[in-house]
């Protein structure tokens, strides 16, 4: 914008650029990451059961068995995983949601601190699921000499290996959210340093 | 400022503020709880041992002894708790000290910004400890009757009050540093807000 007055002319010129576009879609690639790897954590420790017949006592010729179920369900510490990674799975599914359909969605220019914080807030969910499970599963693999309790992934080495694989799936869906939040913070300072408004006086 | 040019008058003005005082002393006394939290968390559970004579079996008159000591030590997850809430409780004191001394200290602007995500990796890691430590603390205090592990609290209640007592710490220290992260995030929007370059011309 030009104000033209006598010999001078004043240039009042906004540098306001939109935000950065390819930054974007590198943000909901990694998105896309964090939701397979939570969605693929919940769904594998959600269908965690093993049941095993073992014979405990033989009468005559005639063994005596017991069937034995390990499930996710009889440790507090895998259903907080199951629910954190969850959670975590719907968060990025409607993230992914909003960043593609609803950029006019906004409440007083809070939108991206919104996101910025329920993003930190989704990777504190999962710190705390990830690790809960992680020190019950190996205990389940080593037992504790201490408090007598004893390893049980001899017994039930399926439930073991899928809870594993469960448990390295969120560690990488924590990994791409404590990106996923960096990235947020780091949007909250793009936007408003480019959009800079300078006057400037010309003879 | 003015540009005066014949009979009219350009003015361009700044209305740039400085960020609120009084948001950040409450910010500073947040850090001061949180800090206070963390730190009792560290100790209590740092110095967390107990060590108890039980009476194993009897040979004529004369009872057999076994001494049995349960410390954190024993324990990977409380390991990690006291890992956790030391390097939130150093974090803390760092930000304090940087937030009352360091004001200059600044690179490309990013200062807020760093802090903002510092305090974000705080919080996972806060939450990472005491979801681990607290599911351990249920097993201790319960047991697991699937997995056939005893309770021992039983056995050691001294252990199992002080755990308690710095597990209950350090969710206070994981609420704080939730809020902590939270104004860090808005902290972001608002000094830029506050910043803007206006042109206007004055007849």
């Amino acid at each position: 914008m030009a104000l033209e007055n006598g010999n001078q002319k004043v240039e009042v010129g906004s540098s306001c650029s939109k935000p950065i576009r390819n930054y974007n879609w590198v943000l909901i690639v990694f998105r896309v990451f964090a939701f397979m790897a939570t969605a693929a954590a919940t769904i594998v420790m959600g269908l965690n059961k093993e049941t095993k017949t073992i014979v405990v006592a033989t009468v005559g010729s005639t063994p005596l068995t017991a069937t034995l179920t390990a499930k996710f369900q009889d440790t507090p510490a895998f259903v907080f995983f199951v629910i954190a990674n969850g959670i975590a799975t719907i968060h990025n599914l409607v993230m992914i949601a909003a960043d593609i359909c609803g950029k006019r969605l906004d409440y007083k220019g809070l939108r991206l601190a919104i996101i910025a914080i329920l993003d930190m807030m989704t990777v504190a969910l999962v710190a705390g699921g990830v690790n809960a499970a992680v020190y019950m599963a190996e205990l389940g693999k080593n037992g504790n000499s201490h408090a007598r309790w004893n390893k049980i992934c001899d017994k039930f080495g399926k439930f073991c290996d899928h809870g594993g694989g469960a448990i390295i799936a969120s560690f990488g869906g924590l990994l791409f959210m404590l990106i996923i939040s960096v990235m947020s913070i780091l949007k909250l300072l793009k936007p408003k340093s480019n959009c800079a408004v300078s006057a400037s006086l010309v003879p």
